[in-house]
This record gives C-alpha cells, sequence and structure tokens, in this order.
C-alpha cells in the first residue's frame, strides 16, 4: 500500500470515534447486527411514549451517529403492536404547562435538535411503524428516511389535539413534502389519523408490511442499504437534505461536487470491475 | 384574576380591531356563522366570474381578517352548481387587452395580492369545489387550505387558452407542492381539466362530497376547525407560509420558537387539564 | 404596420439566432415538424446509452433552442423498446474510473450543464418513456416537464447500484417535488426501478401509453402545446423554474410581472377576440 492510498484512522479525521455496536441505552433497545442499528422504543404497556430523559438520549445517540463507523443504517421502532404514542402526557406535557418562555423554548429547541440530529447523520433511517403512531411519535416517522407501516397503523400529528399548533419539529415543512400540501395542511390542521393504506397511497409508507413481518422487512430493507455503498448513501442523504432550499442551478452544481467526490472511492471502482467480470460488486464503503 | 393574565384588548394590541360577522358584502354573499364566515360567490347565470370590483373586495376582506376577533374559519363557495369561473371575460380580459404595462402590473398585483391576503389572515379556509373553477377560480380554490371537491368539479388554470402563461397568482409556486411538479406542469401548460376523481388522487382535493351535501360537509370541516385551537391553528397556517422557502435547520428552529408560544397559550392547560379530568377540551382560542 | 408594432428580428435582440429545423445530428436523430422537434437516442442494441460525445450535443443543442424561433416543444425518446439505458459503462464509467478530481467535476458539471439547459431553454419538453429508463436516461426523463409511459416501462435511479450516490444531475432536488420526498428517498437510496404503473400513481408520468402509440401520444401532446400561445408557454416553464427557492410572496410579484408581460402579447388579444367571435384562436407565439 503505497502512500497516497494509506488509510487514516477516521478518528484523526473526525476529531473521534464512535463504535456505537456495544453502545448500552438507557432508555430504549440499542442493537447493532450487521451494520443495522435497531432502536426500540419499548415501554409498550403504554404505547412507548417519549420522556425527557429519552429525547436527549435519542437526540445524543443520533448526535454520535454522525460519527460513527459500525452502523450504516439504522431502523426505529416500537415494542408491542405500537410504534410510539409521543410526549408522555404526564411526564411531559404536564411539566411543560408549568413552565415559562425560556424553559418552554429549550424543550422546544431539544426536540427540534433530534429531528436535526435524524437528519445530519449519514446513516439512511427507516422507521418500522404498526399501531399508534402519534405527535412526537409521528414526527420521528416523518424525519426518517424510509417508513414502512401496516394496514392498522394509525398515524396522527395530534398537536392541536392538546392546544398545539402542528408545526412541531420541523412538521410544516417535511410533511407537506412527503404528501403534499393540502394533505399535510389537513392532517396539521384536524390532528386526524392517516390509516396505513392512505400513508401509503399519499407516499408516507414506502410501503405496508403484515405487522407481524413488520419489523423483518424494515431491517431487511436497512440490510440491502448496508450492503450497498454506505459512503454513497450518507451523501445521497446529505444531499437531500443540502438542497431543500436551494435554487435548481445551486442544487446542480451541489450535485456535481458531490458525485465528483464519490467517483474518488473505491466502491465506485469497485462497482465497474464487477461488472466488467460480470459479478456482483461487494462495497466497503469507501 | 392578577395583571400578568388580564387580557389587552386586542384592538390596542393590533392597533385596530374588526369585527366582521356584521360585513355587508357589496359583490358576493358573506354570512358568518359560529365563527365559520362563509363567502358565496353569487352570480351563478355566469358561473359566479370574478370581476374587478369583486376581485378587489375579497383582497380587502381577507386583509381585514388578519385583525378580526370573531372570525376563526372562512368557507368559499360559489351559488348554483359552480363554483367560479374566473375573471370574466367582458368585464375584466376586455378591458385588459386595451391597457398598458403599468395598469396591467397593477392588475397582476392586485389578483396577486388577494392571494397573498388569503395566505396571510389565520383562518384556514375551506374550499367547496362543484361544478367549474377555472383560471382565477382554481386560484382561489389553490390558495385555499384545505379543498373539498366533488366528483363532477371540473378544475382547469385555463390561462394558456386565452394565450397567457400558467404563472397567475402563485400557481407556479403553489400547484407544484400541492400536486407535484410533474402534474402541476401538466395542468399550467395544457389549461386541461382536472376532473373530481383526479383532484382526490392528486391531493388537489383533500375528499369529495356528493353536490347536495358540499357545502354542509365544508363547513362542517372548518366548524372542527373553530372548536379547536383557534389561536394554535393560525400558528399552524402562518408556519406552512413562512417554511416555504427556508432551510430545514431554519422552518426547526422558527418551529421551536412558535410552538414555545403556543404552549405559553391558556388552551395548552385547558387540553391537560381537560385530559387529566378524562375530559375534552374546551378551546378558547388564547 | 405602424413604427410600434413594426417586429425585430429576433436576432438582432438575442444577438444570435438558431433556425433548428435544419440541425444535423451526429450522435441521435432529430428531427423537427410542425414546430415540435423529435430526438430518439438511436443505438437500440445498447439500449440507447450515452457517452461523453451525445452528452456535450445533447447539452449544445438545448442551448441553442434557448434562441431557436423554428422549435417550440421538444419530444425526448429512444429508438427500440427503451428509452435510454444512462452514460455506457464501457465509454463513460470505464474512463471515469481512472480520472482524478477535477477531471471528473469537470464531467460532473458537463451531465448538470444538460439538465440546466433543458431547464433553461423556453420551450416545453415531453419525455417518451418505454422499456429500460436508467441512470442519466432517468435524469433526462425527470429533467423533461411532461412524461408519457408505457405500462412496461422501468425507470431506475441507479446511482448506488455504481457505487454512487443518488444526487446525480439534481436528482435530490427534483425527483421529491415530482414524486415526494418519501417516495424519492427510496428510489434514490435502493436504486430500484419503478414500473410504469407505479410512475403514474406517483406523478413521474402524466400518463401511460401502449409502446405501440406511445411516440404518437407524446408527439400530439407537444403539438397541442405548439398550437397554444408558445411565447406564454415558455413563460409558464421559466418561471415553474425561477420559483423553485423563492417565497411565497416572491413568486406572486414575480408572476405578476411575468403575467402583465403576456397579457402584452398579441396572442392575449386573439384569444379574446376570438372568443367575442365565437372562434377557435390561432396562436402565434407573440
Amino acid at each position: 500500500m503505497n502512500a497516497s492510498t494509506e488509510r487514516v484512522d477516521p478518528a484523526l479525521a473526525a476529531g473521534n470515534r464512535k463504535a456505537l455496536a456495544g453502545y448500552r441505552a438507557e432508555h430504549f433497545v440499542w442493537r447493532v447486527e450487521g451494520g443495522v442499528a435497531t432502536i426500540t422504543l419499548n415501554r409498550p404497556e403504554r404505547k412507548n411514549p417519549l420522556t425527557f430523559a429519552s429525547y436527549a438520549e435519542l437526540r445524543d445517540l443520533f448526535g454520535d451517529l454522525k460519527y460513527a463507523t459500525d452502523v450504516h443504517a439504522v431502523v426505529v421502532t416500537g415494542a408491542g403492536d405500537n410504534f410510539c404514542s409521543g410526549g408522555d402526557v404526564h411526564e411531559i406535557i404536564g411539566p411543560l404547562v408549568r413552565l415559562k418562555a425560556p424553559e418552554l423554548l429549550m424543550f422546544t429547541r431539544m426536540t427540534g435538535d433530534l429531528v436535526k440530529a435524524m437528519r445530519a447523520c449519514p446513516q439512511p433511517i427507516v422507521a418500522a411503524v404498526d399501531g399508534v403512531c402519534a405527535g412526537a411519535g409521528a414526527i420521528v416517522a416523518m424525519a426518517s428516511d424510509l417508513r414502512v407501516g401496516t394496514p392498522r397503523s394509525k398515524t396522527a400529528f395530534l398537536f392541536n389535539r392538546v392546544g398545539l399548533a402542528g408545526c412541531d419539529m420541523g412538521a410544516c415543512a417535511m410533511l407537506p413534502r412527503i404528501i403534499g400540501q393540502g394533505r399535510a395542511s389537513e392532517l396539521l390542521y384536524t390532528g386526524r389519523s392517516m390509516s396505513g393504506e392512505e400513508g401509503e397511497r399519499w407516499g408516507f409508507f414506502n410501503r405496508l408490511a403484515a405487522p407481524e413481518a413488520l419489523l423483518q422487512e424494515a431491517q431487511a430493507l436497512a440490510t440491502s442499504l448496508v450492503q450497498g455503498p454506505t459512503f454513497a448513501n450518507g451523501i445521497t442523504k446529505t444531499m437531500l437534505h443540502q438542497e431543500w432550499a436551494m435554487t435548481l442551478e445551486q442544487a446542480i452544481e451541489a450535485e456535481a461536487q458531490a458525485q465528483a467526490l464519490c467517483m474518488l472511492t473505491q466502491d465506485f471502482t469497485r462497482a465497474y470491475e464487477a461488472f466488467v467480470a460480470k459479478q456482483k460488486p461487494k462495497f466497503e464503503g469507501n
């Protein structure tokens, strides 16, 4: 190996390094297998609500994923037959009604930071959504890259049911881009549930699975991504995010630079050589 | 009631106040019931065309709604079996072909100001669309927040049929966000009618109703919004508009601020207390 | 004809003039009939791949179309039963794996310039897509204004299959606006084929045609546009592009100016006069 191709420890480049396979989560279940991390919200008796502590741990974990070298896709799901019921009424809403403006903004910024971290990490995130998917739970599903639902899943941006606006954690920006401005407006103004069938028809769910096959399908989808060119996948995610508010000319230039970078990876060469050899390429993420 | 919670007359805060329930419209029918205003375009023998005067009155009325304290949702509909045939050929197009650049720009800015006013007022607007919905009529439907159609409604952005471009009153920006860039392009380039069924399938209509039930369904939807947290609904509308061209990070910060504001309303507390008491919350819009 | 209405040779105004009907294409078939140009990618034995040379010729030709006075709509199609297989593995990917950063950026900018030229020319572009539509071929279809597919067409943004990111030639900006962020994410992350039926359901295809009727349907659609007000059509296209990242207020002002310009065309007067005379207007594109 000559000097120009010797690989530098990414810890040096990034200033830190996170091998996250061994992470011990406190407020949910974290399991890594074959490069796919699965986060399971795990308070099924309450339909897996979020608490201040689980919000913060999720935010920090997705923040750490930005530099992780052993996780290349993430699946988010809920234990039991539900995804997530959102912010816990007793553990979150109760305290919030007593807070003043500075603390409230600290809370809403913290929840927004979870979405920012989900969008900033390079790993594609697949939400596996069965049953109740409500409030902040619907936001976590929306902020994922891909979504698999079930015929019985009920997704509700129910903020207005608790006296709040639909503008929570980026919903007024993201939901219209996923399902269109008119449908997003209805869900955000009324708080009504979107059925699994509607979600598939409107482009919220990439597909529906039977409840008993849901997690397996989501993990299989994530695994297929992990077997692809993971560095390039991360660039796809970054550019989908970066180009959100660019002009088309800016986006095309940004993509020219980003794709030229990907053309310098060995994965591109590996794909070409495999094609010439009539083999399936084996990507290594570099 | 202590000093900090005593409510200030909004007239002081806003610099004016509009109780609009008693407004007497000149160029359409205006009726307010239970906080829901219904605007009925009312020249059914001509399929409810717009004129210079009705455009201007609509623009001014939606402008006044920004400060109204007694209207919390708006329904727009047309008399007879049609929504609106757009700018009247004899009363609008005839004069326009004789105008010069400065006057033409004054006209196109005036029509654009109607859309700006519809987007700037805090009340969600529900369009109830039966029959012909053409030209500026299609724009009024598009600029509403929610749309209920009928199986026989025909929505046509027919500007190119009269020698004009599809870029009228914001159509090239708004229609792609509602039904997608490809479908919007077809409607704007060809001027062809979108059927009610297509409109529902593409996300233009939130739902279809039978013609005889249309107005009632639209008003019921508006009433359900009025029974919700109307201040928060207005913030939802504002943020859907504000975030149009923000980056996602900007949108998330903007929502953190806006939602923190909503968490300081009594409606948020009312919802929490109702939940604890296992009751349905009664919102008051503050 | 008095001084004020005498028409200036557009060559003077634009600084050049391109009568393109007689253009002799080197790397594809170019044919103009009734103001509609048809570009046929014509290496059917290889499913019509692009090469460095055909990319560059397409870029230059769409650039020239900006000033063309004899072409008012473009159809892009492929010979045989396929649209386009994308960048040729041997003629493009092979050389690319050996290039360094500056040359790679030159290549990705060149391909991006093709999309910029397709969006910048005033002629609406209709893609007629049968069979394989892959990689850069899928981009050419996406960068068109309207798309007609077939039940058997297979559209794949397969960049990640060759080790690259989905951000190619503007795909991360354009595809989400056409089919929604979630569906676009799936296609770009996985490289999987979108069927004709999915494409129609998701808004990628404006409609499907039988393979044997495809080209004729696309040309009929283009012809209908050419018979419309072609100057106004070009403004529609320009504004759909210009307003990509504007706020809604900016878009509405931009449209007020653009539409006022169109109201000064004779085509607008022609439409009015035809209406009054109960005739079908005959547009002349000025």
